[in-house]
Formats: C-alpha cells, sequence, structure tokens
C-alpha cells in the first residue's frame, strides 16, 4: 500500500513533488500514482470543469484551434500532474465516479458516488488516459477519461438527481456566496438587514440574493449594469428594487442604492469587473459589512478606499468554502424557480456565444 | 466665498477636477484653492510623511539624490495638487498646524491645534511654497512649508503632548491593526481565544499584541521570523509565547503556532511580505478569524487559499479606520513599555538605515 512510502497528510503533503514542502496548489508537480493513501478516494473522471480564466487563455493562446487546445491541457497536466494553468494559475472543477475510498477517508463517499469536486482542479493529482478526445474546444467543460485523487480535507459533493448535471455544476462553482451571504445577513445586527447585491442578475448574485432574503433581510436591492440584466432580475422577482448602475462609479452607485432604500447594512459584490470596492465601500452604512466575491477584488484598493472615506464596514474576503455551501446552494435553485430561470438563461447564452 | 462655487461633499467631490466624478483618492489632479468650502479645514503644513512604498521608489529610481528628489516631489504636487506617487498609488500623511476651520467642519478641530492627518496624501489636496528646500532626502520625513485641505469626512487627531511626534507619527501611521484587532478580540465566541500575531516584533505587530491582551485573549501567540527578533519580543513580554518560523511556509508556520497553543482562533497578520495567507488559514482554528493588515496580502491567494483546504474561517480586509483607533494606539503606547521599546528600536534602526 502506497501508504508506506510516506506518511499521508489530510492536506495532501505526501503527494507534492517539486518543491518538496509546499502545499499542492502552491506546488509545481503532483504525484499522480494511483494507489491510495488510507485517507483519499480515487475518483474516475467524466469531465473537467475548467475556470472560465483558464479556458479563455487557452482559447485566445491557441486562436481557437482545438487540437492545439487539446495538446495544451494534455501537456499542462502530463508535466503537472494536475490542471492548473501555468499562466492563470487556476483551475476549476471536476466530476466523475467514486472509483475507491481509503479506509480512513472522512469525506463519506461511496463506490459508484457521482460526484463533483468543490476544491480546485489547482490542488487535484490527475491522470488523463483518453487524450481528451471528444472536446471540441468549444467549452470549458471538458469530457475526459482519467482518474483524480482527493485528499483527506478535500471537499466534493454527490451529484443530485433532479438537476441536470450542467445546473448543479453551474450553482456548485459559485456555492459559496450564497452560503456566506445567508451566513453574514442572519447574524447582522438588529436583524431585517437592508442588503445590496452587486451584479444580482449574475450567477453568484441571484444566489445570492435569494439567500439573503431566505436569512432574514429585511431589503433586498439588486444593483445591474443595463437594463436586459434589469428586465430579467425583475421578472425573477429576487429583489425588492431594482437598480441600474455602474459598479465602477463610488458615485453612481452609492447615490442609486441609497435611492432605493440603502444604504446597505451588507453589500454584497458579485461582478467579475476591477474598481468596485469604492463603490461599494460607500453603498454600505456605518458599522456595516461588505462581502467580496469577485476574483478582480484589489485587497489594496479596498483596505485604502475604505480609510480614504473614513468608512468604520466590516470587509470580508469571500471564502468560497462554508459548511453546507452545496446544499443550500442547490435547495436555493430548487426553491427559487427565479434563480433557475437565470441559471437556464446564462447557460444557454454561454452555449450560444461558444458556437 | 469658495462654497459658491459648486455645492460641497463631505469627501471632497467638489475638488477634484480630472477626470470629473471620481473619488479624491482616483483623481489625477485635485483643486488646491485656499479658500475654504464650509465644511473645510485648511492646515498649515510642517511635514509630510510619505509612505514607505514611495520614498523607496523616489529614492530608488533618483539613485538617492536628494535635489532630484526634491524635483520629483514638486514636480508630482504641482501637476496633481496632491502627493500621490504615480507609480506606487501611494502617498503618507502629514503633520501641521490648523490655519482655518469652516463653520460647518465636523472634525472638532480649532485654529493653532497641532495634528496628524490619519487619511492618506493620496487624497489630499496640498500646495508647498518653499521648494522643500530642507529636505535632504534622506528619511520619508519630509520638512514642508504650504497647505492642505481636510474634507468633511477626513480623518484627522491632535497630536498628544506627553510622545515625541516622531513616535506619535510611527504609531498613528499603524493605529488601525490594533483597533480591528481588539473588536474582533474582544467579540471572539466563547471568550478568551488563543490569538497568533505573525510579525509580532513589529510595530503593527506589537501593537497588536498589546490590543489582543487588553482585549482579553485567553493566550497570544507571537510569531517573528528570527531569533534576534524573538529576543525582542520576549524582553517586551507582549505574548505567552514566541516561536521563530517562515510565515510564507504554511506547513512550517501552523506547525508552529499549533506547537505553542494553536491552532489560534484569531490570527492576525502584520508582516509585509508575500505570500502569507496560506500559512494565516491554516494555523487557525475552524470557525476563526483571519485579519489581514499586510498591503502585500493577495485577495485571490486568500480566497483561492481558504477554499483549497476546506478552511471555515471568516478572513478580514484590514480596514485602516476604526472610530477611536487613534486614541486607542497611543494609549497602549502609554501603557505598554515593551511596545513603546520596540517602537523606539524601530525608529532608531530606520535612522541609522537611512544615513
Amino acid at each position: 500500500m502506497a501508504s508506506s512510502r510516506r506518511p499521508g497528510s489530510p492536506l495532501g503533503l505526501h503527494r507534492v513533488l517539486d518543491p518538496p514542502g509546499v502545499l499542492p496548489q502552491a506546488a509545481w508537480r503532483l504525484d499522480t500514482a494511483a494507489a491510495l493513501w488510507p485517507d483519499e478516494v480515487r475518483v474516475r473522471v467524466k469531465r473537467l470543469n475548467l475556470d472560465a480564466a483558464s479556458f479563455r487563455q487557452l482559447r485566445e493562446a491557441h486562436v481557437r484551434d482545438a487540437a492545439a487546445m487539446r495538446s495544451a491541457v494534455l501537456d499542462i497536466v502530463a508535466a503537472r500532474g494536475k490542471m492548473q494553468n501555468p499562466v492563470t494559475g487556476s483551475g476549476g472543477m471536476l466530476t466523475g465516479v467514486v472509483e475507491e475510498a481509503g479506509p480512513d477517508s472522512p469525506l463519506g463517499l461511496a463506490v459508484g458516488d457521482t460526484i463533483a469536486t468543490l476544491v480546485s482542479l489547482s490542488l487535484t493529482p490527475l491522470a488523463i488516459t483518453d487524450g481528451l478526445a471528444t472536446w471540441d474546444g468549444k467549452s470549458e467543460q471538458v469530457p475526459c477519461d482519467g482518474y483524480a485523487i482527493l485528499f483527506g480535507r478535500s471537499v466534493a459533493t454527490r451529484l443530485p438527481d433532479d438537476l441536470s448535471a450542467e445546473l448543479a455544476l453551474a450553482v456548485l462553482d459559485v456555492c459559496g456566496a450564497p452560503a456566506l451571504t445567508h451566513r453574514v445577513v442572519a447574524a447582522a445586527p438588529g436583524g431585517a438587514p437592508a442588503v445590496a447585491i452587486i451584479g444580482a442578475a449574475g450567477k453568484s448574485g441571484s444566489l445570492s440574493a435569494a439567500a439573503a432574503r431566505q436569512a432574514g433581510a429585511g431589503r433586498v436591492i439588486g444593483v445591474v449594469p443595463h437594463q436586459g440584466e434589469a428586465d430579467m432580475l425583475t421578472e425573477a422577482g429576487l429583489a425588492d428594487a431594482v437598480v441600474i448602475a455602474d459598479a465602477r462609479d463610488p458615485v453612481g452607485l452609492s447615490g442609486a442604492v441609497a435611492a432605493a432604500g440603502g444604504p446597505a447594512d451588507v453589500t454584497v459584490v458579485c461582478v467579475d469587473v476591477p474598481g468596485c470596492e469604492g463603490g461599494a465601500i460607500l453603498s454600505t452604512a456605518q458599522g456595516g459589512t461588505v462581502i467580496f466575491f469577485s476574483m478582480a477584488t484589489s485587497f489594496t484598493a479596498a483596505a485604502l478606499g475604505a480609510e480614504g472615506v473614513g468608512a468604520d464596514v466590516t470587509m470580508l474576503v469571500g471564502n468560497g468554502y462554508v459548511p453546507g455551501h452545496a446544499q443550500l446552494a442547490l435547495d436555493v435553485v430548487r426553491a427559487e424557480p427565479g434563480v433557475r430561470t437565470i441559471f437556464e438563461r446564462r447557460i444557454a447564452e454561454h452555449a450560444e456565444k461558444a458556437e
């Protein structure tokens, strides 16, 4: 058994080949041996779901040439033992079927379970065996045969039977946002806070808007960039007020939120464009909280922005992991037809764009 | 009166010349007219305290040539109406004497008060009138004659009589850290949390360690990079345990914190080097909180790092503004001789290095 070689670690340190001693995410190369340490799980991979930034980079670097994109992914995985795009640093997630679970695995998975990983591909040992022959390079969803290893502290969830795999994956991809929003709104001092969702007609935004209401928000203010999204959000019925504003314009954004019943006690930033820190801070009441889910958030812009306007706001880095996040997000989609419609529309738009 | 020209704004929007509509910090050029809007204050400047990153850039770009450094600062201020280094984007703070306070100013300052600004120079209208003739370019403390404008929502504090200006400025420069640490430690669920301070022998670190203890920490674990700092911290008596670890090594750092009584319920990152996110997260107990004060913090490394190890930790962007922060930090220095000794040693080291 592999475990005789080196002591195992729930973080997967025993799989790190180069450089030694770093976490799997920071490693250049991981050990993809199929034999399991006692707390590991091996998954037969069915599909990789590349992170949007990584997919965009691959498509642009290889001018949409499917063969070149396949080679690029295969080369990365062969060299690194994981699918971490060296340019973007990002990974994605995968779906597959549990092939073997070590006797000490704490993940509660059984052989035959169809699952999705909720930790990044950038730290997951992966071997590809089919040459990605059936991937046409048009979508970040990559049909794939091979296997992947989950560690003791990896996070994975069974795919639900009642939702399509495509819908479930899109929901799971952003499931940290509604879970943390729910927690913060439910704990807001005084109760029934006004909540502003910046980017409320997007995937993480619509889930967060619905989660805020479920958690007892007194008022949900949905901010969107243009009339088309405003119509979509109004139809979905997820916000008490829908306002159109440019999230990068602090004065315009905060004015619009104030006019719609703000300032907000909790502001949730769900738009992936740089420069939204100042506007989110100014839209938030003194003593309130801003949750930044956008990966385009600048740490210094947030820290200095709040200081510069004397804003006593709690600013949270949107942690993608909250216990129970997958279940909470899937339940929101089941309960809220408005959220489901937004997701289905986004998935359809995406498919069209890829044509 | 100037106020007849344009309506005033507590954020200083009326002073923004280019581009119109942005916040003063984001502006290329501010209006430095000496005449006040009703809620403004004009300060006779005595000294600029350039931000460390800005000073380093100026010194390197002009190979320590004092005349060239003076010209560079004068050119920036003449062009922009504020001292915001175009390369680093950063500013600093200033000290001076209140020359005129508008009738509607909410800052509570009186003519003749000696003050320091706690908002960045990067958003403060500034005019220099002495050509910086007495600055030798060796220190980021720049003797200066001229004037600056404070807005309704600017933050400034009177300089205390019982501490040297140099000590007070060094304390005020980092006063957000102990204030936010105090708040988080005092509110920790269950009380008496274990607190790890990464970089505890530094300026913000020593203040935060003392503030954590004052707020009821059950145990303060001070992390430092080498034996020299360990000795300094042990002598200062600010930590229950002093451990030496490389904050960029997640496995080493979290192991050291665990061995010293961790994992921590609250981890405070006070070291200005990149790559400390993973270690801070792993050093923190599930359900705990990490406060990032380092401007070298990467938002994505924090967000993805926590997700990658399934860490349910609350991650806070260290906001430099907390009501009462200046008073709290100055009081810590008055009450804790250990903190004062660390500051005096750091100031002396700095003066030596500048020679």
